[in-house]
């Protein structure tokens, strides 16, 4: 079949704010598009991405400022020069042996230092366990495999102190391609698995293969366009299809954690979140996928009811996998 | 808000054939759309609506024949001059108390008489149990409550011999809507409720106000259009919203059995789903969905592994309910 062959004409559309979200939600899909196009620079023009990521990260300032109103004690453990910060909601007893291991997004390029810190705050209020956070190396200076490396070296510091059953992995969006390659990347070394695996609309097809690349280009509002600049920067020369690069390709035959997906309708990555549950259920393996109606890419960043009906999920599903009790 | 205000400009788009389906279900997207656009009658337009359910009912005409292919048995049973098709696999053994009640699809208004029998055959074939299926009354010359009523019937006469327990109730598309009314109809009537319901890509929302009615309008080539016209002659001058119309309405907080729904990522019904999901789980109460990359609605008409692979995913949940052993 030509590429031509079969495609679908969809006309110009005028999509209303639907009444089916709440009010807050509402207000975030009201105000429209974030940027009307993305402008990624060339793969090799490492100067222009320095330029491109800090422009990024100061459009991320909000994250860090909502993460100030949270009470989490963060303190820091130096890896070999790479930083993890260790984030402690109040309350937690320092016995209590439950771990999350979270990687923070930001496009697989963004996200350090700072916003790092502040995701991983996030992470802990969200799930009122100790949370480690890791600021792992990126392109333009450490394409892969650094970063994963990096996420893979936090995991075994993790399990020298903690059982892998008191251990749940997860991240957002590029954090949820590096933790579900962690993963793989644990299982193909013989490491033992962490007891849960939360990917939160989830980057995990660097090629963009999936229909939602498509059918909700335009609709969503957070992603307005291909991340395939950013993915080939990323990569770093390697093939965007090795499963360590888009995890959505692993050979679950192999085996892999019980897993819990999140999207929204809106969302560019929602195949991502549907192909992945599916890849996994093929296999036996217990997954379950929970879809946000009207969101876009990372949902309502936190301020909608929504957003935290989800965090309620993600808290009941490691909490029914780490054996540990709360 | 006025409606103009944060109305989201989409332009037109060039959608390709997604390489993430099989090729069974790349032909199907390939074919484009059924119709370019629905042209439903006026609703109080009787004649014109029985030529229109007619017209619809010819199109389903492949359901039936693939129905032919299935070793499945078929009684009737005449339920004050209602019928029910008693569709039993072969190589089920007479004693297996297990039971599934079915709902056909076909807008509310078509799929009578012998595309019932054909739809209670597949659906019979799919759960591998003894299925009912009910042929009940529609419109233009029964509208709602009639068509629920009966339904309601139908598990009543079915709770006549089946401890609910050994009940699952489910259905397609408009199936899904009158499976979803009568479990609430019966919970507020006092009768004791199924074992499970399976929602496959229902449409549980007369009043359409999920925003996938409008992202996937022009995606989803099998719905390319509003249903409302069809909708107001089934509503009969009820409220659409009313729950008993609408089950996507309900009341959870009184209770409703553990569910299975499906949709498609095209699917004009995926909000259905994703909202039914999320209402059911705000409550606790236990419910799966499950979405098909890239399906429109109604999936790849049995035709494609990525069906064969949700109906695998029905099986194993209707098999978790169902308390007698298969």
């Amino acid at each position: 079949m030509s590429d031509e062959q079969g495609v679908l004409e969809v006309p110009a559309r005028r999509i209303p704010v639907p009444r089916s979200v709440s009010p807050e939600a509402q207000a975030m899909l009201a105000a429209g598009r974030f940027v009307e196009e993305v402008d990624q620079p060339p793969v090799d023009d490492h100067d222009a991405w320095r330029a491109f990521i800090a422009e990024g990260e100061q459009s991320m300032a909000a994250v860090a400022a909502r993460a100030e109103a949270y009470d989490v004690a963060v303190e820091e453990i130096d890896m070999d020069g790479v930083c993890v910060f260790v984030c402690t909601p109040g309350g937690v007893e320092a016995a209590d042996p439950r771990r999350f291991l979270d990687i923070h997004g930001g496009g697989l390029v963004g996200g350090a230092g700072p916003l790092c810190r502040a995701m991983g705050i996030i992470a802990a209020n969200r799930m009122r366990v100790q949370t480690w956070s890791v600021d792992y190396r990126m392109p333009p200076d450490h394409p892969y495999p650094t970063p994963l490396d990096d996420c893979v070296a936090a995991y075994q510091l993790m399990l020298e102190e903690s059982r892998p059953a008191d251990i749940v992995v997860g991240g957002e969006s590029a954090g949820g391609n590096l933790a579900a390659a962690l993963v793989l990347r644990a299982r193909d070394e013989g490491l033992p698995l962490p007891a849960g695996v939360v990917l939160i609309t989830p980057e995990l097809d660097l090629t963009e293969s999936g229909d939602s690349f498509q059918t909700n280009l335009g609709v969503d509002s957070v992603l307005v366009g291909s991340l395939l600049p950013s993915s080939r920067l990323y990569a770093g020369g390697h093939p965007l299809e090795d499963p360590y690069l888009s995890p959505l390709f692993g050979d679950f035959t192999k085996g892999f954690p019980p897993t819990l997906l999140t999207a929204g309708t809106r969302d560019l990555f929602l195949s991502n979140a549907v192909r992945m549950h599916r890849a996994l259920r093929r296999e036996g393996i217990e997954a379950h996928l929970h879809v946000k109606e009207a969101a876009p890419h990372s949902g309502f960043f936190g301020m909608a009811p929504e957003d935290a009906e989800i965090d309620e999920e993600i808290r009941a599903f490691a909490g029914s996998r780490w054996s540990s009790p709360g």
